[in-house]
């Protein structure tokens, strides 16, 4: 492309170096960006800016957070005898959307990947152990992607937690709600055979 | 979503306010801004921020610009008796991409368009009629959108030059190249029968 500003063309540079965005996409925001009043561009430059330097990780569950303590961890009505462990704050994020948790979280910040080299001083492993050393613990979910790398964190976590006798579960797998059995993989549907469990009759609610 | 953290709710919802970015997305540049380092943040920020303070129109040709006049226009390598008329920077960008064409441009910023209140008051067309006035010009190509709104402006803007004597052309409509003819549309297809034009052996260069 050729630009008859170079500050068009930085600020286009700019927006082509986010994720998932290409040259035609960042053009097209960056004079989106031109068309608004200056107010508008005062408070997109603050929000990314406050993104980068404001925002830190909860000292507790090492989420993101604006103060020392996270939302979720300051707050008085959470079970803070349950743990979930978690990836990212992504995954807080999605499990805070369910209403159906009501524990707190660690998030981990990764999973153990030997070939990109994550190993447990790389993840937030010893804030855990701290925690697990020194709060009530009495049940830890282990709410991490189903991949290698992730049964493997959870196998090494679950032989962390070992000493402190606290329970650790697993989020169920198997077929998703709404999904058909034919589309379901093979991993999935075999693992959902063997992890079957009781029918309880119920009213639907 | 739910956000443990305000100032990346915030930062979400800046990237969510931009065209063609969902919530998903947003999230996603958001915590990709988080994960780089302060100096990026930064750039990121000023560049956005010049985009919207700093650029301004070319006072002649009223293209996107860093001075008074733009590159183009500055540049005495250019043939400033052709004048190509566009609707925006962007079609001044396209044309410049293909390395055609080395005269000058007017930028409309938009065509007439009664229905959404802009007239020729709304356009830079007090602009043209000043260059048309003091310029030397000797051709007037009309590159605009051969839309019903495009076709007007054409129509308007050739009756405006019609006093000064200034040969007009209109950038060749027909069928694309490397296209196919059965998809065509029938407009552009019967369009171009009419204004076929004679064949030239030439080689291929």
């Amino acid at each position: 492309m050729k630009f008859s500003s170079k500050l068009l063309e930085e600020a286009m540079m700019a927006f082509h170096s986010l994720p998932g965005v290409g040259k035609k996409s960042a053009l097209r925001m960056a004079l989106h960006m031109m068309k608004k009043d200056p107010e508008y561009a005062r408070k997109f430059s603050e929000a990314v800016w406050n993104a980068r330097n404001k925002i830190r990780t909860c000292l507790r569950c090492c989420s993101y957070s604006d103060e020392e303590l996270c939302s979720i961890c300051a707050d008085p009505r959470r079970d803070e005898h349950t743990v979930c462990i978690v990836e990212s704050t992504r995954d807080v994020m999605a499990i805070e959307e369910t209403n159906q948790y009501h524990g707190v979280y660690h998030v981990l910040g990764g999973v153990l990947s030997p070939i990109d080299g994550i190993g447990p001083a790389q993840l937030n492993i010893e804030a855990l152990t701290r925690r697990l050393a020194s709060e009530e613990i009495r049940e830890m979910i282990m709410a991490i992607n189903p991949t290698i790398e992730g049964e493997t964190t959870i196998y090494y976590l679950s032989r962390q937690v070992q000493p402190f006798n606290i329970p650790v579960t697993v989020i169920a797998r198997g077929v998703s709600f709404g999904g058909e059995l034919e589309y379901a993989d093979e991993m999935t549907l075999g693992r959902s055979i063997l992890a079957r469990t009781p029918y309880q009759i119920k009213s639907v609610t």
